[in-house]
């Protein structure tokens, strides 16, 4: 049976553990070779791994350990396009989104690249049209506001990608709605015009519920002073569903479709990233899949001790399962990075969220970890405090860009600042002694960190930057063994919420349930 | 020597655990008086505690250890002004702000009641005068724009309340500018007037840097067009630093004190909240203090077994040092709490995220949870995958309130429908024979939660919610027996900022650092 546990990497670092007890990275951090030993460029990015609780061995172990787990061979699986998500028998192919003309990559005997471009060209005449005011609203008017209505990973990859290139934005403005809380959608609708908005309806299968309310409620907006025929100018699709979205009133043409090997959280490359495309034109949008295409290439070609989604991925197994840290956490020194930990968030807990492994046997090792945080320097007057004095430590990845694309220099110098000194101080801490014999100023250290110094924060950089870290969830997947593509922990609540709505709407509070949810119900009913 | 484990409800709490072992939440919900032995309300809200690994016995031994731990003389300590902060010698008077005219709380010998109203008296006057149009900017137009700069404490608390309370703001835009990174700022100012903005400065010290340079940036921002003598009308501080204040170009009158005894974390209810107060209206801002000052009565006169910040903070101990779960969620079904878990994430991270205990000696015990959280049903689409079927078991709060603020009544009953369903979900699982034999949908069940329902999203309701959750808070700093009010852990990095700096100020490397951090400053300082 195929367990990491059994893997003899995974007892050498167990022992290996045991002899790291007395690593201090203060100590560590006096080699003059630590540096070069443990940091990697790729292109313009440095990924500055010298601040871990590692050595060469440990490096090495991992990357045994890797080998061992098939990290290799699942990797080439999932690039030539084999069904690698085996609960749902699909193919992983958001990496095929972003690969070009000139690869084949078969399913099912039919190559997908054809497809894929396809929809990229359509994606690039729909783009133009919108942008340069030649599709207009029912009136004739240009399109000044673009909202994306769909949830989970129809709406958190653009919305974080849009965000984060805003300097690259222009033209129409684009909203997200995502929320079943109908105070997302009418809020949004609020200040716009029906005759200068469009809607893109994000949803693979045009049943998502939240996503068909919203666009129901967003219909009806629009029909309260347009004719109907407008719905075919004002609403784009996304999905792959055909037959719905044509009942829904939407124009053929003003489909694009994904395919069921793309999964949700991984969609932002495909079709999905129509609204990025809109916010920052097709070009930008162009070179966001070319960055992580050149990640792409890194994470197939580079050996692994060499290579940065594998060390990402294997330091987060050993903090995870070695040193039994809860969560990782990521920190970007950056603004417009504000939204990385919410979207990571989902592509790697929803991936490796998870206690029953490839065999279908629960797990008895711990898998994936909880992934929060927030930009520094806010994050440092928030719960810094505790990243640096709490009993349960927990690694962190520190994200700054040399080139800011502001003219305030004095904050950007003070950003940087700030960017090393709280990763020089998790590390080095403070003993008694420096703090004046006062113990509650005392910093153990010993809190590993990684530092990523981007150039500057291009659609190409940052498509190469989310692909590092599709590829590490991926790596860590394979090494827990596990599934990192379906998401059966979303059905269980869905299936639950039907009889409960039935129960709400009916006003009558059905026999077969909980106590608690029961008197809850009744609770909410209550006047 | 005063230590948490060394309680006999401690070891009492030990033993029960282990008792616990086959509880199952499933059984226990079947038992028709379960709801009314664990739920509690309030004036309005209904904090319901049924779904939580409890029996009887279990909230008795929790309020053992809460009544050995000294909870109750601790609560005394702090409403009667006792210097509980032990570290810097400070009372702990948030809850002061929100207390009566007829309140007598002395500290040094001074009520400050009086001087809490009179810069009350104070905001409600500047507060009518923006918001009437009396207070002008300097070419007589009414103010349309407000921004705050602050960082932690003087923005996250108002940041939240303003957003939470979006359907009660009107007049002036408020904004919120906390990052030192200059695209924070850059962007806010980009679509503003001079002539209509007004800038508020938080800043106790008046000596943050981000704050001070951020207010730097805007002053300068506001003199490229307007006269010097317009700083006056345009910038208010919040501070307790009137010498600075007055140098920066501010008006006496238009500095709005609050004291050292108010914690950055805590002090949205002192001079902090002077942009709440000007988004909502100064009687709306009197509510949100009245709904806090409802639960810090709850809180001082109900029995430790019926009190619910109280039982907020038992559990949350006995799911962090007896269960071993690391953090816990915070999960608005309501999309105006979005930044609940943000701004708790603060408030408890910070307050808790210790491991030198008021003795002066390291923690043996686990302490302050991860604060994590997103709205759902958002979240349902994202990290509640991991929630449902990871191995690590993470408790929540799930928080609803019956009455929307739109219109969209299918929205609201869906929201509902799946606030109640994940609860139940989590609490009751499914097992391989519901799953039909497929082991990858088994859910194990018996992940806890608490839900919280309220009627209306009212300034009052929320001022009552965040206090209940301060004094939960509270309530484990005792239990660990940390001093919950200092922040010590945010000081090294502020040290070590400085030297770095000036390095990359000169750009001259300084060699008494650590490799790491020399040759991440040469690679930022490269071309």
């Amino acid at each position: 049976m195929k367990t990491p546990k059994s893997y003899p990497s995974w007892k050498a670092l167990e022992t290996h553990h045991m002899d790291m007890r007395d690593f201090s990275l203060r100590e560590a951090l006096t080699k003059e070779d630590r540096f070069k030993d443990f940091s990697l460029i790729m292109e313009d990015t440095l990924f500055d791994f010298s601040k871990h609780l590692v050595t060469p061995e440990t490096i090495a172990l991992l990357t045994d350990l890797a080998k061992e787990s098939g990290v290799e061979t699942m990797r080439k699986k999932m690039f030539s396009g084999e069904k690698i998500n085996n609960t749902e028998n699909r193919s992983v192919l958001h990496i095929a989104c972003r690969a070009p003309k000139s690869e084949i990559i078969n399913v099912d005997g039919e190559n997908v690249i054809p497809f894929i471009h396809q929809v990229l060209d359509q994606i690039e005449k729909f783009t133009n049209s919108v942008r340069s005011g030649i599709h207009t609203g029912y009136t004739g008017k240009s399109i000044t506001d673009i909202v994306n209505i769909g949830i989970g990973g129809s709406d958190l990859g653009p919305r974080y990608v849009v965000d984060a290139l805003q300097d690259f934005c222009s033209g129409a403005k684009v909203h997200f709605v995502s929320n079943v809380d109908g105070q997302d959608i009418s809020k949004t609708l609020e200040p716009l015009s029906p005759e200068t908005t469009l809607f893109i309806i994000a949803s693979k299968t045009f049943t998502t519920e939240e996503t068909m309310m919203n666009a129901g409620v967003a219909k009806q907006w629009l029909l309260q002073t347009a004719p109907k025929s407008s719905v075919a100018q004002h609403f784009v699709a996304v999905s792959t569903n055909a037959a719905a979205v044509e009942t829904f009133g939407i124009q053929k043409d003003n489909m694009f479709q994904f395919r069921e090997w793309v999964g949700g959280r991984y969609s932002l490359w495909s079709a999905i990233g129509l609204s990025i495309a809109l916010a920052i034109g097709f070009e930008n949008f162009k070179a966001l899949l070319n960055g992580a295409r050149a990640m792409d290439e890194h994470f197939l070609n580079t050996p692994l001790n060499k290579n940065i989604p594998v060390l990402m991925g294997v330091l987060g197994v050993w903090y995870r399962n070695f040193y039994n840290y809860p969560a990782h956490m990521i920190l970007p020194y950056d603004n417009r990075l504000g939204k990385i930990a919410k979207f990571t968030q989902q592509m790697d807990m929803e991936s490796n969220g998870k206690a029953i492994d490839r065999n279908g046997h629960h797990v008895d090792y711990a898998t994936g970890p909880i992934i929060f945080g927030e930009p520094g320097t806010d994050s440092q007057h928030s719960f810094m405090q505790w990243v640096h004095q709490s009993p349960t430590p927990v690694p962190a990845d520190f994200i700054l860009c040399k080139k800011p694309a502001h003219q305030l220099e004095q904050n950007h110098t003070s950003l940087t600042a700030n960017f090393l000194a709280q990763t020089r101080a998790l590390a080095i801490g403070q003993t008694l002694e420096e703090a004046d014999g006062d113990s509650s100023r005392i910093f153990t250290g010993n809190r590993p960190t990684t530092s990523i110094i981007m150039r500057e924060l291009t659609p190409y950089a940052l498509g190469s930057l989310i692909a590092a870290y599709e590829h590490k969830v991926f790596v860590q997947g394979v090494i827990w063994n596990l599934n990192s593509f379906d998401q059966p922990g979303v059905e269980l609540g869905k299936i639950l919420a039907k009889p409960i709505k039935t129960m709400l709407e009916a006003r009558i509070i059905h026999d077969d349930m909980d106590i608690s949810t029961k008197k809850l119900a009744k609770f909410y009913m209550m006047e």
